[in-house]
């Protein structure tokens, strides 16, 4: 039997007394390991992770805990050819795909070492100027924003074993609140083994980081008032999590990052020939590819003009005809894997349902595979589907309803920017939109209106074409997350990520007492 | 039979279908009004206020909003009058308490007028500076605050009519987001009167400001995914909207304001005879009392040092006793009524739980009515309770949890300031906590030691003595809200207040196309 890996909670390594879920290799379908979180004693490890772990991080200012991020990053980078090697074998990514995992982890802690520099070298945040109350001076109310004094529970998706653990741990850790990840068991293996060498390392106080890999049971029922829980997944995981009592009855704060039926824009100037076109054209290939279109933030409805629908449709197609499909071990693979049979299933039936409703302009059905055999390995090729007049737009409603989350996206066309971004909206909320021109007052018009929708939108114009950073790339200087079916949450934006982890008090009094806070 | 109120809802005056539920003078029993809301369509009207309301009030800057507000406190000093009457018979409130609800609503609708000249303007917040993501500067991220685009639903609390409206609807109209308001039967008249007066004086754009008085059935079914959801009241109410689809499927954004066991800690050298004691005292003796204890910041729970317990007993019985309780159009009268049968019954239940598990230290229950019929009237006199030992805190459970809103609170000894602070945490989470004390050091500890717990700290000391806004008020610049069992919200703090209203966004592009926003 493969190794079963262990928990860990309450300070030290536990392992399930069940006989485990079997991890597998999506490319080969070999059993990897085993994970089990049966028999733990959960309400007495929060407690630990709360009472010892928070308690020794709250001792910290947020500078010395900025100091803890930058070990930990050394940690992480002395293991990293053990992360790439995990990853190709548990979510059959290629390198380059691991990266935006492994190393985008590594950047986003960073990136929060060194914020910490800019922090208080205190206890608490300030928010605002003292206001005064009364007319002498003699009575006046100050904002400060405050560690939450429980722990941060991480329930957390499979696309990202790496970066999500990490996008979340950072601000946490740094705002000084304890975590305790529970990553999804199709690829926990990663995360788990992350946890393992940071807590071998010592670099954190104990019960700083605790890791369960296996069911979720029972873990929101451990939860306490001051806690804090971060989402990622399913729309309907989300729904039962906010229906919990924990969230219902004790006010547990929640972060939910869900579905998201991404946008991408080409404005209509940007015509085929245009530098702005070829922008549009060749970041659509990309997402739909990057990750086996496996990321949370790809583009999967994408807007052109009806004018130049053909043109983006072939000039797509051609770039994903070019797109290798199979054995990431195999250099000439350019996509890797879907994550599990069950994302492969998932995969083929939103697929069905897309094909029922849209044409299909690239079909990814018939690809070959490299190195991949299509009875067990999970692999698909990316598929291009669209919807031929902007009155087709309007009428369908599957398009702007189902995530189709692998290589699939569907190009739209529209009559007007106005109509553009009312389909856009249709989506009901999303992570982020992007838009493709040349024009920065039509391009910052158009921004504006989409971003009542999303949490962030990304301008791609000639003038960034080498520097921008990816539609679907989120880096830990913005904002991530967006309304609606998206899941209403806020993380990273640099220093706004710690607001989820703070809790702001206003404390009313003399002013000599306020200024001895 | 007595006059049926008007809904306000898609820009018209809607009567309900039904017979309506009756309105009663709780102190002498009479009929006054009756309110309905069967048969309203409730999404063309929400759908009405999105569109109309919601397009005409972002066409406006902030500057101009506030304009817009300065306005409608024109409108509701014209018939203040009015609203003393409405007050006095359907709340059964003294002039001084109606004077909180009323008065403190004008206040605070005049304070965010003030402070849109603060504001851009403009039609969103920036948040923050741009930051460069490009080495060469030629890729940039920016955040906005942005208004929501929904519409803003407020299920309010029977104890302020008028105050839980306008506290409410200033920074949501501010933020250029409509206002639909259903308030709690009980006391519907007053909410529903205001509205109608800024309705008739024209000062709002048409869709801005609805009211519908009645059931709530069917009021979060007609929800979208950028609406947001403010509620005040109990507990099992929170529980119940937290739970529906519009916020677990749709993440419609919540705000809950729910019960709390507020705290006063009196500080250890604060010993009898010191004005940090007599403050103490008459803290407590006046958050029973006003509103008739009906407050949600009113203190419930008082600690001291177990040494001054028996002082504080007797001084605190003493300011009770000499509390005239009864019909409010009695001059000599202090304390007013409970707002209905239904309250009285549950304040009486409630204290019958306390009384099981205290002693009684001043009892209310025998003190005689001033013009007022103890059968028909709802008036209730002040009693408080106590636990004669800082063990007896430490092991009883009831006085933690059971939240009396009425004229009701408990003292409670401690052994040390650390055990206070622990017992006040008990509370699972307050909307606020007062010290009070002469040591500015000390009590600045204190606060930062039950900040974590709180949305607000109120620290009384003899320099504010003359200029302390008082334990349970809450003032428009501090914040108002609380974590854990006070429901995890945030309401007012100035400026914060807006936040609820907006949604943040990072726009990433060019630096051309961040400036040209």
């Amino acid at each position: 039997m493969t190794e079963l890996l262990s928990n860990y909670l309450g300070g030290r390594w536990q392992a399930g007394t069940g006989s485990g879920a079997v991890l597998r290799d999506p490319v080969l379908g070999t059993e990897l390991v085993r994970v089990d979180a049966t028999g733990l004693d959960l309400r007495a490890g929060f407690a630990f992770a709360r009472e010892q772990g928070g308690r020794a991080l709250r001792a910290l200012t947020y500078r010395q805990r900025g100091e803890l991020l930058a070990n930990v990053v050394k940690v992480l980078q002395s293991h990293r050819d053990a992360y790439y090697e995990i990853s190709t074998a548990n979510s059959g990514t290629t390198k380059a795909d691991t990266g935006i995992d492994v190393d985008g982890a590594i950047y986003t802690v960073g990136s929060y070492a060194r914020l910490a520099a800019s922090l208080p070298d205190g206890h608490f945040l300030p928010d605002g100027d003292t206001q005064s109350l009364a007319k002498d001076g003699s009575f006046a109310t100050r904002h400060l924003q405050v560690p939450v004094q429980g722990l941060a529970l991480f329930i957390n998706a499979f696309n990202f074993p790496s970066w999500g653990l990490w996008e979340k741990a950072a601000p946490a850790l740094l705002s000084g609140v304890p975590v305790v990840v529970k990553p999804a068991t199709a690829t926990a293996w990663l995360t788990q083994r992350m946890v393992k060498d940071v807590v071998d390392a010592g670099v954190l106080p104990a019960g700083a980081l605790s890791v369960i890999c296996g069911g979720s049971a029972g873990l929101l029922d451990a939860l306490e008032p001051l806690d804090v829980l971060s989402f990622t997944g399913s729309a309907d995981t989300a729904a039962i999590l906010r229906a919990h009592p924990a969230v219902t009855r004790h006010s547990v704060r929640v972060n939910i990052e869900a579905d998201s039926i991404n946008s991408a824009v080409l404005m209509p100037d940007a015509a085929p020939g245009t530098p702005a076109f070829d922008l549009f054209v060749k970041e659509l290939a990309r997402e739909m590819t990057q990750k086996a279109g496996q990321k949370c933030t790809a583009i999967r409805r994408a807007f052109v003009a009806a004018a130049h629908y053909e043109a983006a449709a072939q000039a797509v197609g051609a770039r994903l005809a070019r797109t290798t499909v199979g054995n990431p071990r195999n250099e000439a693979v350019r996509m890797g894997s879907l994550v599990s049979r069950a994302q492969l299933a998932s995969v083929r039936e939103g697929l069905q349902a897309l094909r029922a409703a849209a044409d299909v302009l690239h079909d990814g059905s018939r690809a070959a595979l490299v190195d991949a055999d299509p009875a067990t390995s999970c692999c698909v090729a990316p598929t291009l589907l669209g919807l031929a007049t902007p009155d087709a737009v309007l009428a369908n409603h599957v398009v702007h309803e189902v995530e189709v989350f692998g290589p699939v996206a569907t190009l739209l066309p529209y009559a007007s920017v106005d109509q553009a971004v009312t389909q856009v909206a249709r989506g009901q909320g999303s992570l982020v939109a992007s838009l493709y021109g040349d024009d920065a007052a039509q391009l910052a018009g158009a921004a504006l209106r989409l971003a009542p929708w999303h949490g962030r939108v990304h301008v791609v114009s000639p003038a960034c074409a080498a520097t921008q950073t990816g539609h679907g790339n989120v880096m830990p200087q913005s904002l991530h997350g967006g309304p609606g079916r998206a899941g209403g949450g806020a993380e990273l934006g640099g220093v706004r990520a710690l607001d989820f982890y703070h809790r702001r008090v206003a404390i009313q009094g003399a002013p000599e007492v306020l200024s001895a806070l």
